[in-house]
């Protein structure tokens, strides 16, 4: 992998910084390979730094003291991880896990040199207010959603936004994986779910979900 | 009001900006004063700029599209109000409206200077990282209550931390104001209450709630 290329091309101030800084990076900076299902990150404790997501999936999540789950978002190929760097952010008072959903192929910075130079860099700086904004409207996205629809509608939302993710009509999830998306409770998956199968909606087997009637699924999650 | 006495206290990067810098925020900077029940920012297309809050308390929520409010976090003096500037950061997508509670003595930052500086100056960049930080923690921490607290829980934390920033066991509210902090209806507040008070918890009168039991009801907190 050419790491040099793919921060040039995901760091969208890498033309603004000087070339030590841009060595100082290059010279920093790792090709990361994660197989599904592995944790890249795991709570405040944990500061492996940025990943510059190349291909794959990860999906960033909170875990309470009780263990349950809620997915925050996920990222995409050409996103950039910040929170797996929150160490540096001294403000930051709350845990998340992240975890690859495929195999995925990253950059790692590692938070020591993003910390130096982004206390030196206003570009830098720039870019990081821009990454944290995103994440919070991503949050307020979802705890509007939590606060104010109901589990029908949020489970509609969910499976069409799951569809459009996977380009497939057919989803490979447990109701237990649905629920730690959701923050919500494996049982109440699994009645929603059979409600939905009830009205046509959707067809429910073995660890998979195919969705029969995408217009009524929208319907409902209005 | 002395503004440049409230810049050079408040903001932490004062001394290490240049005196240029220093005079452009002073000259820009403005004392404002707002009436307790004073709406000072609405949504995206308001960008009044940050306030310095210097006396009073104000409120930040959110409002959906349905009218339902949820209080995200209260800022109290010496704080730094920066969403009322959220025009200048691109990836903010929600509207957040921030009222008075108090009568409220502030200096404001028009939004344009401070854009400027923000992007030529890397402490204020940095400082900006950090409230963003804190407000994103605050957020998440609601979040987290909202999705795994039940209701009963929810409730009593609100009374006492109202009444640990009244520093008064009475606390002057109606069942409409509670529900719009915590993102509930009117209808569920005044049930549980009413659980609360047939439990001794509470004492209900017309508008006003007299905390009886501290004790019991940071059991029921946990």
């Amino acid at each position: 992998m050419d790491k040099e290329y793919y921060l040039a091309e995901l760091l969208p101030f890498w033309k603004e910084i000087n070339q030590s800084a841009r060595n100082a990076l290059t010279a920093a900076s790792m090709p990361v390979y994660y197989k599904a299902g592995t944790l890249l990150h795991a709570g405040r404790e944990d500061c492996n730094g940025l990943f510059l997501l190349v291909s794959g999936r990860v999906r960033v999540y909170s875990i309470t003291a009780e263990g349950k789950e809620v997915t925050l978002f996920r990222l995409l190929d050409r996103d950039v991880c910040l929170f797996s760097a929150s160490c540096i952010m001294r403000n930051i008072n709350f845990d998340v896990y992240i975890s690859a959903e495929m195999d995925t192929e990253a950059v790692r910075i590692p938070a020591g040199i993003y910390d130096r130079l982004f206390k030196e860099q206003v570009s830098i700086a720039g870019f990081t207010n821009e990454l944290l904004s995103s994440r919070m409207s991503d949050v307020m996205d979802i705890m509007e959603q939590v606060l104010f629809l109901s589990f029908d509608k949020r489970l509609a939302r969910f499976l069409l936004d799951e569809s459009a993710l996977e380009q497939s009509d057919t989803l490979t999830l447990t109701h237990e994986q649905i629920a730690n998306h959701l923050g919500s409770a494996r049982e109440v998956v699994s009645r929603m779910l059979k409600y939905f199968s009830g009205e046509g909606l959707v067809a429910v087997s073995r660890g998979k979900i195919r969705l029969l009637n995408v217009d009524g699924l929208m319907a409902l999650s209005q």
